[in-house]
């Protein structure tokens, strides 16, 4: 391919990844920096959260950790994979009819690696933006690998529209130093920074209720404050989480009435009232434009 | 720069990695696939333990974690900077003369990111490897980032004698499914795989003495099983290692006396006894070597 065919494919497939978009009404990536903080269970109880609250069949989840796929793990749809038809592919399809798109789904068994080097990943991307039937959607959240490469850049430039960024962090210090890192370079490429949940924050022993601070705990609303980002809360470290995660069920599901499951929808209140406000702003930014539009029109 | 003069350019860097790497008596890398498993705190360990055991002033650490750079904040070198002289660019020096080199010296301050694709953090490995006054060193510990992309894939290029890769895992099965993408990455490169070490491995309540297995456990032993690569241990978990790591003390030295710190010595034993099994080896090659060489000259 010469240099100008491929400009023009380049542009091509933007106009695609617009058109695919265009019947996404939000999009979320949930970022780290650093990995291990519990991302990928994040998204996942998420979207759960999202469904089971009104959003039925219309939250999409796109796992962009190549190398470290686990979503479809998850929510139990190992050996899944996903369907070609003349209109482009179309996700897996999960509980509450959630649709899911990742690399794990695109491998001949979950011993595979993923060996690419940033190029290719940044070309799947686009693929998966540009390809996947997405249909309708209230929400697509995307799940970024650690780090602040390829993947996340690639993210924010083909999708200049992102709602915002999610950033989870575990309480350490360790942690929250590369977690800053993670929510300068939202700030710096201009990403909504929608607030920071700390993860495994703190251990109650479930024989003697004794709390223990595996990963120490306050690190995620230090960070918060010192950046100036909304902090959206804590969650406490809970033996089910990594439980339901092997068995492929989301805990706020399978347990619902624990602490780590209310700690996290009082999270997704959080998010939901972030994403109501902007609905509104857009909301009377569009009435507004319309004003304008049409005394300009008089 | 033309084709040719970015060759040649590529040749004299390998040449000079050639030279560099040839006061390096043993290369290993360690590697997860999945990201927060404690690769960072094993390396930082493992180094601490090498260096107690006979090779004070003889170990380097290259931490080739780019955007989630942890190794100096764990040895207490935050803020240290690199010193450039005309034979290249030195170390920082950490405890018992350990020698690091990390993005983390080369950043103005802790909150910034290094927002870098692919091919510049290629760049900067083969830099790492080809400018570091590394000087004579019995061991250089390579701390890779999550997953099997550039950097992994760099360091498998550029280091044909690495002796061997370290792959440390949590128990839970979706780092299971990770890790095993990692070890298979690492067969088909030809990476000798020294073991798999299961970190976070069951966590003992300091008040009443209840096993708690937080993120499963047992997982290591299976996958070493089910590829066939030697199982190095498990470390269980314990708020101290974290604490220790956020004070930037190695928990091996501080702790001595845990569980954790035991675990840890012994799992230092089996990579001592495949390194010095490797040694004896290549020793009786070169004897053979010599052998063949006095009698073809015969």
């Amino acid at each position: 391919m010469t240099d100008l065919e491929s400009i023009k494919r380049l542009q091509e497939l933007e106009k695609q990844i617009k058109a695919r978009m265009s019947t996404v009404k939000h999009k979320i990536a949930v970022i780290s920096g650093k990995g291990g903080v519990g991302k990928s269970t994040f998204t996942v109880n998420l979207a759960v959260a999202l469904a089971a609250n009104g959003h039925m069949n219309t939250i999409g989840i796109l796992d962009a950790d190549f190398h470290g796929p686990s979503v479809p793990k998850m929510l139990g749809l190992m050996g899944k994979t996903l369907q070609v038809s003349s209109e482009g592919v179309s996700p897996a399809i999960g509980p509450m009819g959630i649709r899911i798109v990742s690399t794990e789904f695109l491998l001949p068994d979950e011993n595979t690696p993923v060996i690419w080097r940033g190029p290719l990943k940044v070309n799947a991307i686009r693929d998966f933006l540009s390809d996947i039937v997405w249909g309708e959607l209230d929400f697509l959240l995307i799940d970024l690998p650690p780090g602040t490469g390829d993947e996340p850049l690639s993210i924010a430039q083909l999708l200049p529209d992102l709602d915002g960024v999610i950033v989870v962090t575990i309480p350490s210090q360790v942690s929250q130093i590369v977690v800053k890192k993670a929510v300068n370079f939202s700030k710096r490429l201009n990403l909504p920074v929608i607030g920071i949940v700390e993860n495994m924050s703190g251990f109650i022993c479930p024989n003697c209720s004794a709390k223990v601070d595996i990963f120490q705990s306050g690190g995620g609303k230090k960070i918060s404050e010192e950046l100036n980002v909304p902090f959206l809360g804590s969650i406490p470290i809970d033996q089910k989480i990594c439980e339901d995660a092997d068995n492929g069920k989301p805990f706020i599901i399978e347990h619902k009435d624990s602490p780590a499951a209310e700690a996290f929808m009082e999270i997704v209140k959080k998010i939901d009232k972030f994403i109501n406000s902007k609905e509104s702003t857009l909301g009377k930014s569009a009435i507004q434009k319309t004003k304008i539009h049409k005394r300009s029109a008089r």
